[in-house]
């Protein structure tokens, strides 16, 4: 009965194996580096839970209604404030997730083409392959030269082959899966890119404040604020069970994204926003982050150390200065996928680093968050994860 | 520089009247019959935030982490015990808002038919539109036999025109704009249809609950449940600002919605989730609902009292046994889209009756609410209205 009713779209949808793993497993049961869940011990409940009783008696039953489609004018005003842009140019959205969904809704037909690294944030590729976007990622190169040309490769053969592209999607701090940030050199070439090519940018910043060493690197879009969609999110800086993100746009994209909106959801979650509005406003998210920067700092180099000390041979990985992921790279023929069964049965669980890559290379690579786990537990799940993959050696 | 970027879907946009008319105007500044809003007064302010402390301390930092796609268990399952169905046919959507609009991403292709009711929900019809969709509304009429030609011929249309009837979206309870509800042998006629020319139906169900008068009737859904999908929102029942709602559907299809679900927003919001499995767990939800029902019944009764000693000659309106709303249709003539400056002007606000219909019939209707604001202010803002149409004619 069900074969024939589904639309076209479904057919390109496809599971993220991140959410499946937690459908399946107790996290608490496991050593799991596998999700981006931020550290328990950030959430300030105590706080949050004063901030609520005060929301409710300054807002009462407004706190509780409809609200307008751009978000409660108290939390665009306070996001505004923070990245510095007019308050015109902010669409509070459901999660930062629904950021690149709406993006991709409003700007890309099937077939047409989005540039992104090679790996990627999953939930995006998920979204694009969704609306059956032509995903074309490009590897890294640590020489500036080559990777502009590998873009411009790639750019030529989409234009070859008669196709539209439409933007390019970036977390230029502490990528997902990562953990790599863009020199600013890098983002300036990618701008120029996008301005000689007539594309957008999709700049994705759910990390940007969780720098654990040097110094911050201008956004994207302050290089260009009228060809960069910005998307930030609460949920790595406060708590992602509010489910809210922002999009920083031009108001002529800005208003298709909210028209959208009218019909995705009508607005977002209104108590939730005015209890993120308070902990800004009222310089609570600013001191509980601090908090966190230090303790995730301390895990990052914990984890490190862990690596450093306890894996075999032939491993490389990534030196985040922020964020809540790095990747290994496992010695050439190794498969994270095939290894992944072992390793859930044995207790450790991480995400294999071919789903980030569109075109699914990668085999040998893994993502490890370091945010989600405590000191203790990561010794554990990194000593145990090191002798699966002596014993496989 | 913005011609030539976005996807064909935007093409089909288009703005939703009511939620522009809350851009520009204050609600509580003038006499408002526009909105869907809820009285503010059934929102249990109180009794909200003891729940709140509540659930920071049975369920701590789990309240604001990530949480499962299908939404948390304690939701789902208060959820389906209340509707009497397994917890494996229930997801927890972000609003019954996007059950509509993912219930369409899922199904309906662009030239797909959608049927539907002629008045019918104005956010569906926004929904729908952007997906391209051809809806086909069909007026109710009071004789069954007529009522089912009246589908049978657009049908017979739509299939010799070669195109796939997706669904047929109904809200069979006190509908959203006329009022109005569907009786158990019409329900009975739509599923057969349904069943005969092998398409779905998507009941949206958001004032069932909300009854002053008659007997519940059956849901489309029992009728079929492998055929009907069926949406429930907490935004009556509760409070609109948590943006919750449900899904309940065959497995098969609840699957789809599922994973569409994790590229639109991962989650539903996960405090808000909590709040709402506490209040309907706990009763609070049911002994709050039986005063805004008793409430609403007020105001019901008193809009109808209003109409009756105010309105001039020629001029009906619906009955509705429960709800938010009645219908009211003026002469032939009158155009509600046009009157409606100067009533506004005056301070007086309606939504216009031919934005619920898909063909843009209906001009002289409108649709009125009586649940957001007083019953002193429904009397002056009767008064004003009824003297400016009498003034008119």
């Amino acid at each position: 009965m069900y074969d024939n009713i589904y639309s076209e779209d479904v057919g390109s949808f496809f599971r993220s194996p991140v959410r499946e793993i937690f459908k399946k497993v107790d996290l608490n049961a496991i050593y799991s580096f596998a999700g981006g869940y931020p550290s328990p011990d950030t959430f300030p409940l105590e706080e949050i839970k004063r901030t609520m009783a005060e929301v409710i008696d300054k807002y009462g039953s407004k706190a509780f209604q409809y609200g307008a489609t751009q978000g409660v004018p108290e939390l665009r005003e306070a996001v505004a404030k923070r990245c510095g842009v007019p308050v015109e140019r902010v669409q509070i959205t459901s999660s930062s997730q629904q950021g690149i969904d709406v993006c991709t809704r409003v700007l890309v037909d099937p077939g047409d083409v989005i540039l992104t690294s090679s790996p990627s944030y999953l939930g995006a590729l998920q979204s694009f392959r969704s609306y059956r976007a032509d995903i074309r990622g490009v590897k890294h190169s640590p020489d500036i030269e080559a990777f502009k040309q590998a873009y411009e490769g790639v750019i030529a053969q989409a234009h070859a082959e008669g196709k539209k592209i439409k933007f390019l999607y970036m977390i230029p701090d502490f990528q997902n899966p990562s953990g790599e940030s863009l020199t600013l050199a890098e983002r300036e070439m990618l701008v120029a890119l996008a301005q000689k090519h007539d594309f957008l940018i999709v700049e994705d910043s759910p990390y940007r404040e969780l720098r654990y060493e040097g110094e911050h690197i201008p956004t994207m879009y302050s290089l260009d604020p009228d060809r960069v969609i910005h998307l930030g999110s609460f949920s790595k800086i406060f708590a992602p069970g509010f489910r809210l993100g922002w999009a920083i746009a031009h108001p002529d994209i800005l208003d298709k994204i909210y028209v959208c909106k009218q019909s995705l959801d009508l607005c977002p979650p209104i108590f939730d926003q005015y209890v993120a509005a308070e902990f800004l406003s009222s310089g609570r998210l600013d001191a509980n982050l601090e908090k966190s920067i230090a303790l995730y700092k301390d895990k990052r180099d914990h984890l490190l150390n862990l690596l450093a000390q306890h894996m075999p041979e032939g491993i490389r990985w990534t030196h985040p200065e922020g964020g809540l992921f790095l990747f290994l790279t496992m010695p050439e023929g190794f498969e994270a996928v095939k290894f992944y069964d072992k390793a859930l049965d044995a207790g450790v669980a991480y995400v294999a680093g071919e789903f980030f890559h569109p075109d699914g290379s990668g085999k040998n690579t893994m993502r490890m968050n370091f945010s989600f786990m405590t000191k203790e537990r990561m010794t554990e799940g990194v000593k145990l994860l090191a002798s699966l993959l002596s014993s496989r050696a």
